[in-house]
């Protein structure tokens, strides 16, 4: 079952990044198996909804806006990766945080369970109820507040699509500061409750950076209104942080205020053949050192990794083979300038060796075929057999160390990729079988976690704990960071109504 | 007293910026007033420290690092500007997050009250106890622990001070990203409790970015472990937020790790005169866009600034008079690509007229000259009479319009000037009387305050809440913000000996 889910997290991270649909194992699975029995999961002690429930939602909602038809209903209770289903009789459809205030009041009293949903394109199963909670849908809570175009502070409600909001602020000369492969789906409330991280992080840095300003509204209804738009205000504890990666358990994001940086005039993409992962890392010191202000990504990849993707995916790569490849992309105000800095920076690191070959791309369309074979890794893996993906984070000094370890422990009968986003030291490591087998996962896991968890790194990067990785969390937070976060589950949501199953394992 | 405390606030920025001596009313004065009969505090029910305590403190921490000698204790209970001053008996010095551990533990079983001192630069009183709270000194905690530098990762012990801190990290090529006029003497563990933004914060964003990882004891001396230095770990809740600007009340930073940005090769500054304050942010939407990822700093001041700087500090500016001035900053990897952006800046808006007058600086001396005049405007205020500073936050649109409205409110009976940090949306509001006045006090306040919260600002953009703001924290924080401020506080310090009188008001 974990390797369902990780093989689905996959394709779908492809499909979203590339728009090509894969005719995969999963693309025409049926109805996927409750999550309930899937992950033998016992339901809490919450109420259940009744006629007269629905009947008050109605009452503050409108008809419409209360879902009972169970074939309505089915698609909020199915994870994107279809591999959580939860069993929810009704989606309430808010469109004021006033609605939204009253629900949780409502639910908090009855005692009645709420699942708050975006996109819907988590990959934990974080986003879908697991037994029968109220789903309550942000996707009518989706307008644009006001924009500051000066300052760059956009305020909005959470569910707000990414890219809807990213073309807007585009519009002004801005951008998000945050891109994602889910972008046309995935909600901002759900960014930000999620704490996502995606692909501009090395240059815009993380959200809870970019967040200006939160509105939330706890479980007992009271709304927390923290919705500034100010980049300095030090009045008080900075409370909106608690909303940020606590995965709606600690409070619902209503509506936020963020700062976008102005949007870059030029990018240039290079892509460079190297001869280890030493190399790697003294190129990342070197590219940071010459390009800083405009470096964006910078992403390697292990020569299996491209191997198999060129030979799957019919793509021709601009330079011949070796052991590591590095892609790098600026981001700048000036496309001469940056050019000028990057030819300078291939030049001057082809003559020390660090770079054995090389070609920077500054067409669109060039870049766009740089990136494809990047972005293309995962689905060409799924073509070998099964796949297992981990998503973790390391010390940069050991962010390769697991891959050849993986190796000797596999054998032949594995093949093990390294690839990810080293400015953020995050690697994504694929492990590829004919079929499914058990005993190989028993090879693999917990050694992957307590290999990640010697060496001070994170289980899961940025996808989040969700439904599926609450025993796993253990491996990156200690017993006293463990105890804190139940206090403040208690203390935020006595009544344990909001997202239960999620994110806290029980025995905490 | 407002009064004393803000004309000492502009002092002590100007002394620690600048490395000038004022003579002033305050250099020479006598014992500062007790804090608790200065603003008439009652003592909580906290115990008194006995004989057997400091036994105790001694048995962990070896003779020496218990003071209790009344004139070595005397500079931990007196504020940097002189403003405040507690009773303490007994200064207690840590050298591991175990004692502290230990001192905590005990201290919350025996209802002794305890205050955290870092560098003792504070401005609010948040730094130095009010009664008999024992001081808890980080003076010895001063170790830097690691650094990656590949990835940028600092870690380091919490009185660390951040001058030490930055010149080991630009032995490395890299620089801290955070600069303050305190830098000298103020500790990164302060740094980090009272979320300081200093003035490189546009360029390199606040603190809840670039921290990446905590250590912090509770008021029960349990140490809570989130000293991870990932830039991506979506494992559970984000508590290291929870220690980030609430100056030491909810728990006590021992450790931190941070992300280090590359020093810059290149720095350019500009400085030019424009005719109207609307000019002034169209400037500033413009300079985002030439000048992107390179722009550093973005100041402005109005001619009463600059004006009263040149005559009382004796200097000369670089250009004419004009209505407004714009002081710019680049920090660049490419000294040449730099230059050539900031003049063709120029050379564009001085054609478009938004820039009237202006001057470009490479060389260090030429760019300390023009810092200087900045730099200089409040210690020249307080050559003029007795000074009200203010320093708040507000939306862009509305950044300047407190200061014609305070000049029409106080007529010719005061001068009033406005100057600050664009960039962040914060400005600096200086009025100037000849001598004390309570009425115009009264004429000042809470008038501001109730403006700055009309607009949404900030009442403290920068220095915090601490022991001075409490009663003005309800201007920008509302009642469901203050609960819930409570409610963490009593979570996390039942008891409440962690920094007492600090931050939250009684009322809430």
């Amino acid at each position: 079952m974990i390797n369902m889910y990780n093989s689905g997290l996959s394709i779908v991270r492809y499909l979203a990044k590339s728009n090509i649909i894969v005719q995969g194992r999963y693309a025409s699975q049926a109805l996927p198996q409750l999550s309930s029995e899937k992950y033998d999961v016992k339901r809490k002690n919450f109420g259940t909804v009744q006629a007269a429930d629905i009947n008050y939602f109605k009452s503050i909602l409108s008809e419409q806006r209360v879902v009972t038809d169970e074939s309505d209903v089915l698609p909020f209770n199915i994870d994107w990766i279809k591999n959580c289903r939860g069993q929810s009789k009704v989606v309430l459809k808010p469109k004021t945080t006033e609605e939204v205030s009253k629900i949780l009041a409502y639910c908090n009293e009855k005692r009645l369970a709420v699942c708050p949903q975006g996109g819907n394109t988590g990959l934990v199963g974080g986003s879908v109820p697991v037994f029968d909670e109220i789903v309550l849908s942000f996707m009518l809570m989706n307008k644009i507040i006001s924009l500051d175009e000066i300052s760059g502070a956009l305020v909005c409600e959470a569910g707000c699509i990414l890219e809807n909001v990213d073309n807007y602020v585009r519009n002004h000369n801005l951008i998000m500061p945050l891109d994602l492969g889910a972008k046309g789906t995935c909600h901002v409330g759900g960014n930000v409750s999620t704490n996502a991280g995606g692909l501009r992080l090395l240059r815009y840095g993380n959200l809870h950076g970019s967040l200006l300003g939160i509105e939330a509204v706890k479980a007992d209804g009271t709304v927390i209104d923290c919705l500034r738009s100010l980049k300095k205000d030090n009045t008080g504890y900075h409370l909106k942080h608690l909303f940020v990666g606590s995965e709606g358990t600690l409070g619902i994001v209503t509506k936020l205020a963020i700062h976008c940086p102005v949007l870059p005039k030029a990018v240039t993409v290079g892509f460079f053949g190297l001869e280890n992962f030493d190399n790697v890392l003294k190129l990342f010191k070197s590219a940071k050192s010459s390009l800083g202000e405009i470096l964006s990504a910078y992403e390697m990849m292990d020569n299996e990794s491209i191997r198999g993707t060129l030979r799957n995916m019919k793509l021709t790569s601009p330079i011949p083979e070796y052991p590591f490849y590095v892609l790098m992309e600026t981001h700048g105000s000036d496309a001469d300038h940056d050019t000028e800095k990057v030819n300078r920076f291939l030049s001057k690191e082809m003559d020390t060796g660090l770079i054995l070959n090389g070609t920077v791309a500054t067409e669109p369309g060039k870049i766009q075929a740089i990136w494809k074979i990047r972005e293309s890794i995962p689905a060409a893996c799924m073509m070998d057999g099964y796949v297992f993906c981990y998503d973790v984070s390391l010390p940069l000094a050991n962010y390769y160390q697991l891959v050849p370890m993986l190796r000797e422990r596999l054998g032949s009968n594995a093949s093990v990729i390294g690839f990810g986003h080293i400015g953020d030291g995050n690697i994504h490591i694929n492990v590829t079988i004919s079929d499914f087998d058990k005993e190989v996962l028993g090879v693999l896991e917990p050694f992957i976690f307590e290999e990640v968890s010697k060496l001070q790194g994170s289980v899961s990067a940025e996808h989040g704990i969700g439904f599926r990785k609450p025993q796993y969390i253990h491996y990156s937070k200690d017993r006293s960071a463990l105890g804190l976060m139940r206090d403040l589950k208690t203390l935020m949501d006595p009544n344990g109504i909001l997202n239960p199953y999620k994110v806290l394992p029980d025995d905490v």
